[in-house]
């Protein structure tokens, strides 16, 4: 796709100055431009690289005030950075497959497709299932019995919807996650062996959440496993049966949440973070990567350490933790000095 | 599906009281019953949801006695928690999808498939490979060359099996589980570079083993990489080459298993756990959550710690660990006093 | 695939003692041998097994003296080890399926595919991409648009490459692996929502790189997460976006890196390590399993805990935590000596 800086100009509402038929066909930053590349400027520290940059059109803010020759076409906005952003939107809306059906793929004669969706080569929809409109099922990917994919949710090549589950609308389920599978549930026998638990419920995917790549979640034994409205879980993140993810809570890669815990809204998780199982956590809670957490942690905490605690204990733990050794040595020294100082009473 | 109470009481030889023609569905907790349920009483602390459940079927104890009207139909039996999860049980098995193949998919004609096998479109089976009866190759799976698949088996959508790898009868692969993939195994060479070791060993898993989704169990250099009967293995676990994980042993997820490590049987690890290469557990081994392992485990031991000790020292260290800064406090104190009393002597 | 005595003395340049016709088709141990199989003994300590092994033959070093009669083929080489990794790594190229496209598969007729490639069945390739000579696609990979793979590249099952993503030439790619899905970027909206940010930038990924079995490497937000010539990940290993990884760097199993850090060259990491954002980690640092690492590490550092410092002061540090309580007692112990003693002045 190629656009000249008139185009640009004409979908922002914005005022050109130099080459209006300059062409663009990626972007850029602007400190990293080239030619065919749109960059915008916007942080003011970044200024200098306007004058210099091979990008052949910029978005600048309406005041800003060239202090030398600018080679590239400018098109000035009100806001750069948020023009630019409504650029990348289109982009990425345009870059996703046309609607259509390409052969060879499986769609059941009972699946309920929606006529305005693409369904890619190789995608499997068993029967029951609905797929709503301008929804995108990628190639290789699995969409199991009486499952309902919502209206603009994208599924990537070779994700997996286990029977039964709900995902809303314009969510994103990114290439290899697995939703569905089998909680870990299993019942020690007299003999020592295991009875595996049947895992009969579901996964309740709600509107406008992203799971990434080679993330799982897994059905409930009974009853459901919520992923609420707007929730954003990164790349290996595992959610156990029957957990409660709620609104607007961000988990970044490698989280584990264990069976039936329970997080809030709007919590915030770095990294490889660990939820022990029947963990209960309030609203608004921040929590360091690589944290551990167990039992009820309260609304708007923030936590962290292996066994996770208050950020700020930890941080000071910490502190200590690493002059341990020094510590330790002026322990043995006061001890001496105190045996010293008994004897000599 | 749909089952009347007759049919329940039939099935479980139990005894009705109520409507025997009322049909359920599905099955719900008795506190979250909806009608076309079918759920059970079996703990005392839940006899208060009979009177109120919207539940339409519930299975009782032989020996409970209402005392208040109660609205579902009940099916009394001799122990409501076994009937209900042989129910499950049931209900599950008659979920699977029924033995054919779909088309397109790919079978080799130098494979062998049991005639009562199921092969979801776009499964590929490769040459040589064998698949017990009442297996399950759902879509898009792949099985490599001369892969032994043993009888009752699931292998879910999109599970990979390298050549030559052998899985047991009655295991369960999930989803995006990769079996059989190249060990880590590289060999640094004398300009800086590494030069790949070919891993041309295989995996070997046993009967009635479960394989989470998206988890990995790698192939040995030479000979295999074993996974006894019975073990159990959750999402994201990572099983490196050449290990061996002993009967019955359980690993939460995203759990990590360096190479040639030797996991003891009947051995429960929490989520997130690492254990270095070569580390040898016995059995009954009991492994918190996150915690990390190296050398030589005995048998029985229970662990916890990034730097794995036993259990109970552990949690004595953490506890003084969250008062480091008080003690840490204290011992400047005392230095300050100490030096007083120098002094003063 | 079955090989004389005699053809493998003929390729290696050795001698034969003992039964030429002898044949193999396996490798094994030389402690775990077993007829049909090839050995090779190097170190010293196995010599005992050559008298006992019941390998078909043995591949020995020139030099070798046997003191009790051998029952195996023995092939003499100049150097045992180097010769049974050559011909380990011959198997394992034997290995590799021949050339051609299965059927059914998908190819845009806007791919350029090399005529001399392997296709597998239900493997997708998409417009404008670029398959190199004696590339292997193996089946259910996805290649995206403009993707560009490499010479001798392999992808194994199932694994998913984004468009416009680049993997050089000899790389590897096991399965599940997903290169080049969305960085994990969200801006927060006034009313408490998230916004998307697109990705649109790519993943480049140079020559002789090996990626883990369901690896994640994510694109960039604009521009390329990198992973340079000879690096290898692991299994589960995740990598951000904007991230760049230098050089023959190797990282073990279920490692994550967080966005826009920077790993140097010829690093070692340990399993389950975890790089905050925007870390920056110089040549040669060697990082120990279940570290967490932040801000700037100096070339050379080997580093160790959860938060990450010096190893050789962590393990200090740790020697003191685990005697943590004994050092609490201690501590309390001479408060009270202390008290006494000022008590007493």
């Amino acid at each position: 796709m190629e656009f000249t800086a008139q185009m640009i100009a004409q979908y922002l509402g914005g005022s050109i100055e130099g080459n209006a038929q300059a062409t663009v066909h990626t972007v850029a930053k602007i400190e990293e431009g080239h030619p065919g590349a749109l960059s915008f400027l916007s942080n003011p520290k970044y200024t200098p690289y306007i004058y210099s940059t091979r990008s052949s059109v910029v978005l600048v803010n309406a005041d800003f005030v060239a202090e030398h020759p600018v080679e590239a076409t400018l098109v000035r906005v009100p806001n750069a950075y948020e023009a630019f952003a409504r650029l990348l939107d289109l982009y990425a809306q345009a870059k996703l497959p046309a609607n259509g059906v390409e052969q060879p793929s499986y769609i059941s004669d009972k699946a309920q497709l929606h006529p305005e969706t693409y369904v890619g080569a190789f995608a499997y929809i068993a029967e029951g299932a609905q797929i709503g409109k301008d929804a995108k099922i990628f190639p290789q990917a699995y969409i199991g019995r009486n499952v309902c994919v919502g209206e603009g949710t994208i599924i990537y090549p070779g994700a997996k919807i286990y029977d039964d589950c709900q995902i809303g609308n314009r969510c994103t389920i990114h290439a290899g996650a697995v939703i569905g599978a089998d909680g870990f549930g299993f019942a020690p026998t007299a003999d020592g062996n295991y009875h595996k638990i049947p895992q009969i419920g579901n996964v309740v995917i709600e509107d406008d959440v992203e799971i990434g790549a080679n993330a799982t979640v897994d059905r409930a034994t009974m009853g459901s496993t919520y992923i609420r409205q707007g929730v954003k879980l990164d790349d290996h993140v595992h959610i156990a049966h029957n957990v409660e993810v709620n609104s607007n809570t961000v988990m970044a890669a490698q989280c584990g949440v264990a069976g039936t815990s329970k997080i809030g809204k709007n919590c915030m998780f770095g990294g490889q973070v660990g939820i022990a199982p029947h963990t209960n956590i309030g609203d608004g809670v921040q929590v360091g990567a690589k944290t551990g957490l167990a039992g009820t942690i309260k609304p708007g905490s923030m936590l962290l350490g292996t066994v996770g605690q208050d950020a700020g204990k930890e941080r000071r733990a910490i502190a200590v933790y690493k002059n341990l050794p020094d510590l330790y040595r002026r322990l043995n020294e006061m001890e001496r000095t105190i045996a010293k100082l008994m004897e000599e009473k």
